[in-house]
């Protein structure tokens, strides 16, 4: 029906954003609040009722059909909780799933935020009828996600593969996951950052330390793209390495799945201008025993709405 | 029925096998011929031509449902053609599928070879029920197929992924695959000679330069397995070492993937006893993200025998 629509709700560490989302993608309406200072899982999930209840105010006359969250994990699908302490303070083993349909009376369904972003861009994004979607998120972080045939694979346990973490140089810097060199250590935003803070004798002649007014600890991956793309030789060459190891990332995923089409997303991609040049050369490098050259890597065009509108989707697809 | 059979061969670079596979998925009957120096498509024909029909003699009264081939790649499903001629002389744009099925008048399915080893695995190996199945061949080369659900995980166009060529290491060995330091070159068995040839100062006082009779191009990875059984620490050193990056491809494959199972098998594997430690220790300690201890990771079962069953049962699970 054209009245049905869907919550997408995407949990980050940072924000919350709840949209109504219709069966043809169209985001109708969007609510986003900071929660990262929200403690407590009680305060937490009143903010997000009423979230969801200002968003359905929006529409009226809609049918709700359900509510797709997708959440910084780790989540537990089959139990509906979210198990993150991490990055969302006190949310541990929170029983979103169930407050949500007891609140509402309908189906929810929990995604791991990347799985739900994959799913928003296979739907109506950059990944739209591919057989193979790997997408690749880089931001704080580096999370990973397939789409085969239009379902997220899901490892071992129902478990959200984490391709962040696979190591790609084993003498680079140690990361939180116990792994010295994984692909996270190497081009997540702090990573690029770090790269540019720990070479003080060729950063504090570039044009990068003046927009830092001298202070190496305002350095983010950010301001060394706004740099690079002003031409600054010293911002440029942090982007290269920073783009060779994302390469590298990239090739192993395109040797291990082969994937039909790579999205690739989060903030560092931002400037994904500045990386490109160097995955193709390299991609097509490596073109020998899997055709890598004819794989599509392409960035992502949802933005910030893709794992709202995805995690809509996981319940819009069921209709 | 009882009597229905099907074909499996198994096409290698050195070997050729065919034997007849039950529906139960016993092996009634097998014949091995060398093929390396089989020169010429229409040699090469005739030789398997030859040895299907002495397959067939041993079981008479049997119903051949088809033939199934699990041929070194690269190959090409689609058109049914071995497009190899860099293992197998000669072997290019063989039509494979088309001479079999005229000459045998049966359906004939055509498998990359590790493929083909996984799905035997998967039908009566050791990942039988597995629902994501992993399996490695680390011999002359690094092979790697993924079974879902019982289904060859195919790639872009129906291609073979090559997670042989991930890379691991990029200060490593360049290889031909154009990449430095993909798992290939260090952890196949020539990897592994060459990681014991190229430290002559210790080599020179090993047990393993006697084994050789002071010619270190003698060695072999079989050797070096051998000698650090006998207790030879230069030996031992050597397989710590490959163990080591053998793990690291593991943990990629477990972080990307998580599968329930990762099957090891090929000639370097014969010695899985002498990397297992390792490996489970280094796998158990990449537990963070993803519950890699959890991965089951087990030898191949069926030996020389899992390209041909495997090869087989493509015919026998339509049936």
């Amino acid at each position: 029906m054209e009245s049905d629509i869907a919550i997408g709700i995407d949990l980050g560490g940072t924000n919350v954003r709840v949209g109504a989302v219709s069966t043809k993608g169209i985001l109708l309406t969007l609510h986003e609040l900071p929660i990262g200072s929200v403690i407590g899982e009680k305060s937490g999930m009143t903010l997000l009722g009423s979230l969801i209840r200002k968003t359905l105010l929006d529409v009226p006359g809609a049918t709700l059909l359900g509510i797709g969250v997708g959440a910084t994990g780790p989540v537990n699908r089959m139990l509906g909780t979210i198990q993150n302490p991490y990055t969302l303070s006190t949310w541990e083993n929170v029983p979103i799933v169930a407050n949500l349909k007891e609140s509402f009376g309908v189906p929810v369904i929990l995604e791991n935020d990347a799985d739900a972003a994959a799913l928003g861009e296979y739907w109506i994004g950059a990944g739209q009828k591919t057989s193979r979607l790997a997408a690749i998120t880089i931001g704080t972080g580096v999370g990973t996600a397939l789409i085969i045939d239009g379902q997220i694979y899901r490892g071992l346990d129902g478990s959200h593969p984490e391709g962040g973490h696979h190591i790609i140089d084993p003498s680079g810097p140690l990361c939180y996951c116990g792994a010295h060199g994984c692909w996270e250590s190497l081009v997540s935003g702090p990573a690029i950052a770090n790269l540019a803070q720990s070479d003080m004798n060729r950063l504090s002649n570039s044009q990068l330390f003046i927009l830092v007014n001298g202070e190496p600890s305002r350095i983010d991956a950010c301001l060394i793209s706004e740099a690079a793309m002003g031409g600054d030789e010293f911002a440029l060459s942090i982007i290269k390495i920073a783009a060779n190891y994302l390469s590298i990332g990239l090739i192993n995923i395109i040797s291990l799945f082969v994937p039909d089409t790579v999205v690739l997303s989060g903030g560092v991609m931002k400037s994904i201008d500045l990386f490109m040049p160097t995955l193709k050369q390299a991609i097509s490098h490596h073109n020998v025993m899997v055709p890598a050259s004819r794989v599509n890597v392409v960035p992502a065009k949802l933005g910030y709405h893709a794992g709202l509108i995805g995690a809509a989707y996981s319940i819009l697809k069921l209709h």
